[in-house]
């Protein structure tokens, strides 16, 4: 493996390490993912921009405490590494029940799909990739090629 | 000036030209913001995400042409800087007219304003910074911290 496919290959491993912890609604894990700094930035879709890892760290919570079920398809990734950052941009095709997990047995939940783009910047840490920048956007139905 | 101050103001300067091209609607200005690539992706409010040169000036020469008048006013903007690569996150307030420019005399289009969260990364150059990637997404009235 040359250089160049080790760092897209970490880069794609921190990414869907980011994912795995989104669907499984797990903090500490999406913890892992993060860099605890101040220049860190998270946009969820129709969200304002939330700098710095308290503000990230609570929008997850949050998150995850109002999802009851959250799949995500990705497609058309596409990763850049240059130097120490990496970006990955790409399509998010989402499932997802609204309404608290405890709210009640899962097939009484709403469930509805979205399509977001998503772009997600890592930094080279000692010891991996860590995620800098989440942002997303939905993807209107009326939207060219969309 | 540091090292630091220099790269740090070399991209503000880029960021810069990028809205001046944008309000000026000006797609020969916006050619030299851009790096002309096929890693390049701009992902406009509501639209899918597009890639490559001749997809992102398609989309820009789509914009300026649909395009009366806009006018942005940046807050919140940061910088970060690793290596060669770098980001800037800010909001985009917008007051723009809908409709051609030559649809009609300014004063009967009509305006419209809209927040914007965005990110524009930057990779450096020989000769300054060039933009790489673009992302704005709506901001919803009634998003939490909006």
């Amino acid at each position: 493996m040359t250089e160049v496919e080790a760092d897209e290959a970490g880069v794609r491993a921190a990414n869907s390490a980011f994912y795995a912890a989104l669907e499984a609604r797990d903090l500490d894990a999406m913890a892992d993912v993060w860099e605890h700094s101040d220049r860190i930035v998270v946009t969820h879709p129709g969200w304002p921009m939330l700098r710095g890892w308290a503000r990230v760290a609570g929008s997850w919570d949050a998150i995850f405490r109002n999802t009851g079920y959250i799949q995500f398809v990705l497609t058309g990734d596409e990763v850049a590494v240059v130097g120490d950052v990496a970006w990955v941009t790409l399509d998010e095709n989402i499932l997802q029940a609204t309404g608290g997990p405890d709210d009640g047995a899962a097939d009484t939940q709403e469930l509805s799909g979205a399509r977001i783009a998503a772009v997600n910047v890592f930094v080279r840490a000692r010891d991996g990739w860590r995620m800098v920048l989440h942002h997303g956007s939905p993807v209107s139905a009326g939207a060219p090629d969309a």
